[in-house]
């Protein structure tokens, strides 16, 4: 586990603590609860053109990270509940996705792994 | 910058940039990417009880894993592009938080911030 | 095409030229519509008991109705864009469902067809 | 009630008790597959630009079509466990958003009505 990582989950399983909040975060609910942060950051993007979305204006911005940030939050308490380390996840997920995409058949094409 | 999360930054943009794929990586695609596979993550517990949802079969618990690595992964990717830091993000989420949902108010219901 | 449904989709149609929005409604953009409204439904559920759900206070039902027919805009206008009949997209789909999960092997189980 | 969305809903309704399915389908639940199946067809456009989205081959289309009416089923069902009339909700929603979007304010932008 990254230290920083955990840091933060300890800190939120003592907010989740302070307030009782533990009865409703099951895993299927913070599944959820990701979910949904996760669509509301998109709806910053939703309507905006690629070349829009690289140049966000400062308030915009700040809210996106605020959303970001809401993300993140929920998918450490997920990963808390179920007992999985994200970061050691992600680094085999990386792994797993260059196996699945070779450099020479994804080159500059999204084309789902399934289909190259 | 955490240095944990900062390594798999730029271990994504090595990715990407040896597939050529940072043409398809705007943040309003990122952002759409990042919403899709936290759906998949939900996925997984849709038809769960909350109880199921504790004690998942290995099986499943890995899949769940990898879908939350996918999640992480894009999120990561698009802090990057926008030239935010999760982590500091998620500690001054978890700050706001604190200011919003008071331990004596919010204590024991998950009743929004505007309606305490 | 049912009457009633397109009923609903000139008159969207309207509304969007009336507005100049034609430009903004991609079929993309509309889709990652449809998912936000997806989720801001889901958003008023997910910190509430499967019971719960079942009766909603008359004020969150009232919201919960708007966002349902957000959703519900959003599909009929992308369905519009990409020229599928969403009625009859929908009848077929209950056919290819009935072959997917068979009673006999689908009764009381929410198990994926693949692993039926 | 229109009559054709009505005859998806019976023949929905009949669908699930047939394989006692009801146990599963709580609003909380629908309202999840509803936002999960959302997202499954935004994965179908996430990595496309807007031109490519307005003219899909015709083995997409067909899924987005599938996609398209698996959205559509579960909002039905969601909306006749509520007791909501999906299409009147929609007719009642495009006035709600005529009154808060006029066309002399809301021409040619995609600002929330909040901000115009």
């Amino acid at each position: 586990m990254t230290r920083e990582v955990e840091a933060l989950q300890i800190a939120l399983r003592q907010f989740a603590k302070e307030r009782d909040w533990e009865q409703f975060h099951t895993p299927k609910n913070l599944a959820a609860a990701l979910s949904v942060e996760s669509a509301e950051l998109l709806e910053h993007f939703q309507w905006l053109t690629d070349d829009q979305s690289h140049v966000l204006p400062d308030d915009k911005r700040a809210k996106v990270g605020e959303e970001l940030a809401d993300v993140l939050l929920y998918l450490l308490q997920l990963a808390d509940k179920l007992g999985i380390d994200p970061v050691d996840a992600a680094w085999k997920k990386i792994e797993t996705n260059a196996a699945k995409y070779p450099v020479d058949r994804a080159k500059g094409r999204m084309t789902k792994y399934t289909e190259l």
